[in-house]
C-alpha cells in the first residue's frame, strides 16, 4: 500500500507555515508500514487542486488530504475530491446537529458547509474543532480528508484516520521507542546493524538534536502479540547499549529526570551561567515539575556568583568563572541556598564572543552535587559546530544526563 | 513567473524532518513577487523523481530542487534533472580543485561526484558545505538545484539563487518587517486594510505565536529606490499603530530588550515562578545579553520566594503566591539581591494542575520595578486555549513587553 499526502493551503506555498501535518502523518504511516511516496502541496485553487488529485489517484492507493475543510469559499477540498471521484456533496443531518450544538450563536450559514460531505462517506468526528473529516473508497483508492490546523490534524489522524485504516486492513501495530544519550548515531547503528534487516519487528534508528532514538515496530493480529514481538528485541538492545539508554517510550531527558526525582522524593536546584535559565526552563516544561524542582539561580555576573551563591573570590580569581572549580561551587551554592537535595552548576562560554585560546567558545563545565557525591565534567560540545543555541542546548542536555546518572548510581 | 519547489529526500517522506527548506524558499520567493504554485516531495528513487520533474516542467517556469546533491549513490537529483532536460553530466575541473581543497584527506572517489554537474550550467558555489549547487535554463524553464541540509540550503538560496534570479529578471526587492506586540492580527488588519491593496510596495500581515508582523515590500531598479518606496508606508503604519510596534527589521522582542537595555547601560534581573527560567532563557538567547542581564532567580517554592528573594510571609499567606503583591515583591527582590537596575517578577499557574475557581490555570502576574516606578499586570493569557507551553510563552513575552514599556517611558 502506498500513500500520497496532499496538503491544501496557500499559506504553505507562501512559506507562512511549514508543512508539519505531512511530517506528522508520514511518521505515523511509516510506523504502520505504509509507504509514503509523495507529498504534494497545492494552493486554494480548484483547477490546480483537481489536477493534483488526478495525479495522486493515478499513482497512490491511499490519498490523505490536509486542509481546506473550513467554512469559507476558499475551502474546497471536499468538493474537489468528490468531483474527481464522481461523488455528490450532500448534507449530513447528524453533522448539522453537532455543528449547531458546537457553535451555538456563532453559527453562520457558511458554517453549514462543513456538514456537507461526499455521499456515502464515513464521517470522522472532529472533537478538536468544528470541521469534521471524512473517508471513502472508490475504484481501489482510499481517500481520507483531515482538517489543516495541526492541533486538529494530529488527533484526527491518530484517533480517527489510523483506526479507520486498521479496521480496513486488519492487524495491529505496536512500537517501542528507545532513547539514547551520549552515543552518536553512527556508533549506535554500528552496534545494532545486525538487527536492522529484520522484518517483524523492524528496527529503525533516528538522530535528533544531540540524541538518538531507535524505533522497534511489530505487526500482529492483536496488540498483545505485537507487543510480545517487540519486547525481546527491546531487551536485546538494552543488553547491548544499556549504559546510553535513558528511557523507553518517554518523550525527553527532562521528562525522565522529573519522573525519577519525583519517585525518589528528591528535589533539585540549579545555578546557571552560560545556559541562562535554559536548564531550569527545560525541567519546568514538564507538567508536575514543581514536585521536584525547588528553583534556581541565573548568575551571569561574578558578583552574583559570589553574593548569591557564595562562590569564593579566590576560586574565581585563581581558576576563572569558567572552570570545574567554579561549576562545583555554583552547584553547592544552588543546593545550599535553596535547601534542595541536589545542586547543579553550569558555567561556560556560549559565544559568539568571550572565547580565548585556553578556553574557546563551547567550553562548558557541568557539576552535580548530592550529599557527599560530587561530579564535574566538561560538556561534550563539538566546538567546530558550535553556535550559541547549539552550545546552550547541548550543555543543558548534558547536565540533565549527569543529574540522571547521579541519582541512578 | 511561477515556481515549483521539488524536494528530494526519503527522510521527509518518512517524517523524520519537516520540509522547512520549502517553507524558507517559499517565503523568499513570495517576498520577491514570485508565485509558488506547488511543493512536491519525492524520495530518492530515480523513476519517481523523473516523473515529478516532468510534471513540474509542464506546469512551472522555475523549478527549485532541494536535496540529493551529496556524494552517495542515493543522491541523484543532478543526474535526473539533466536527463529530463537532455543534458550531460560532465566534470567541472574548478569544482574538483575546490573540493580537494575543502576535503583534504577525507576526500573519497565518491566525493568527486559532487564536482560533476550538468554541462553549461552556472555553478552556485557552496561556502557552507561540500556540494555545490547549480542553475541552468532550458526551453523557457529555469532550474536551480540547492543542497538539502537547511544550514546549507538557506544561505545558498539567499546568497546564490536569489542573486542569480535577480540578475536574470532585473530589478531589486526591498522589504521592511514591522513587529507588533499587544494587538491581535484581525484588529491590526482592520486598521491597515486600506494599505493592503497597494501593489508597490505591497503590505502583507502575518501572525506568529501571540505576535503580529507586517511586511512592506517594494520592487525598483535600485536598492535605494526600493527603500524609498517602502519608507513612507512604514512611517504611515507607525503613525497608525505605533503604540503596538516594538521594532522594525528586528528579529524578536528579546533582541529589542537586550539592545535597548544595553544602549541605556541598564541591567535587569528576574525572579520567575511559573515560567521557570523561560524569561531569562529568552533574554540570554541573544548574543551579548551578558552586557545587560545580571541574572535571576527561579523560585518555585514559597520557601525560596521568602529566603532567596525576601518575599514577606504575610504577603504569601494573605494574597497567595499567585498575586499582584507577590509578583511585585519578587521583582523587588530580584533587583535588590542582584544589584541590577530593574527587577522583573513573574508568578502564576502554568497548569495543567494547580488551578482553582478563583485563580484558574493561566492566571499569571507580571511585575516590573525600576527605581520608584512599579508596574504590575495580569498577563493576557487566553485561558480557554491555555496549555502549559502557551501560558509560559505568552507570560514571558508579556514580561518582555512590560520591561520595554518601562524603559521607554
Amino acid at each position: 500500500m502506498n500513500c500520497e499526502i496532499l496538503s491544501v493551503g496557500t499559506e504553505i506555498l507562501l512559506g507562512e507555515i511549514a508543512n508539519t501535518d505531512a511530517q506528522m502523518i508520514s511518521q505515523g504511516l511509516s510506523e504502520h508500514g505504509i509507504n509514503v511516496f509523495y507529498h504534494t502541496v497545492c494552493g486554494d485553487n480548484p483547477s490546480r487542486l483537481l489536477d493534483c488529485v488526478k495525479a495522486a489517484r493515478a499513482r497512490a492507493d491511499l490519498i490523505i488530504t490536509t486542509g481546506g475543510l473550513g467554512p469559507t469559499c476558499d475551502d474546497l477540498t471536499k468538493e474537489t475530491l468528490a468531483q474527481a471521484f464522481g461523488k455528490k456533496i450532500v448534507p449530513f443531518e447528524q453533522e448539522i446537529e453537532k455543528l449547531k450544538a458546537k457553535m451555538g450563536d456563532r453559527m453562520t450559514p457558511n458554517n453549514l458547509k462543513q456538514a456537507h460531505l461526499p455521499e456515502g462517506c464515513t464521517v470522522l468526528d472532529n472533537a478538536w474543532g468544528t470541521a469534521p473529516g471524512c473517508a471513502f473508497e472508490s475504484d481501489g483508492c482510499t481517500v481520507i480528508m483531515l482538517p489543516g490546523p495541526p492541533r486538529e490534524c494530529k488527533p484526527m489522524f491518530h484517533q480517527r484516520a489510523l483506526p479507520y485504516l486498521r479496521e480496513k486492513f486488519g492487524g495491529v501495530i505496536h512500537s517501542n521507542y528507545i532513547k539514547f544519550y551520549g552515543i552518536g548515531e553512527s556508533a549506535m547503528e554500528d552496534k545494532l546493524r545486525f538487527l536492522m534487516d529484520s522484518h517483524n519487528p523492524t528496527v529503525a534508528p533516528y538522530a535528533k538534536e544531540g540524541e538518538c532514538e531507535v524505533r522497534v515496530t511489530a505487526k500482529a493480529d492483536t496488540e498483545q502479540e505485537a507487543e510480545a514481538l517487540c519486547a525481546p528485541v527491546v531487551e536485546q538492545i538494552k543488553d547491548i547499549l544499556g549504559e546510553y539508554i535513558y528511557g523507553v517510550d518517554v518523550s525527553s531527558l527532562e521528562e525522565v529526570v522529573v519522573r525519577e526525582l519525583t519517585e525518589r522524593k528528591l528535589t533539585v536546584a540549579a545555578a546557571e551561567s552560560c545556559t541562562g535559565g535554559l536548564f531550569l526552563k527545560r525541567l519546568t516544561d514538564i507538567a508536575g515539575a514543581s514536585a521536584c524542582v525547588a528553583g534556581g539561580f541565573v548568575t551571569y555576573t561574578n558578583e552574583m556568583k559570589m553574593q548569591v551563591l557564595g562562590v569564593s573570590p579566590d576560586t574565581l580569581s585563581k581558576h576563572g568563572a569558567v572552570s570545574a572549580e567554579t561549576a562545583l561551587e555554583m552547584a553547592r551554592g544552588a543546593r545550599d541556598k535553596s535547601g534542595a537535595d541536589i545542586g547543579v552548576g553550569i558555567t561556560g562560554i556560549a559565544g559568539p564572543g568571550g572565547g580565548t585560546e585556553e578556553k574557546p567558545v563551547g567550553t562548558v563545565y557541568v557539576a552535580v552535587v548530592y550529599g557527599e557525591r560530587e561530579d564535574v565534567q566538561l560538556a561534550p560540545v563539538r566546538r567546530k559546530w558550535s553556535d550559541r543555541s547549539y552550545t546552550r542546548h547541548t550543555s543543558a542536555s548534558f547536565a540533565l544526563s549527569r543529574l540522571l546518572k547521579m541519582i541512578n548510581r
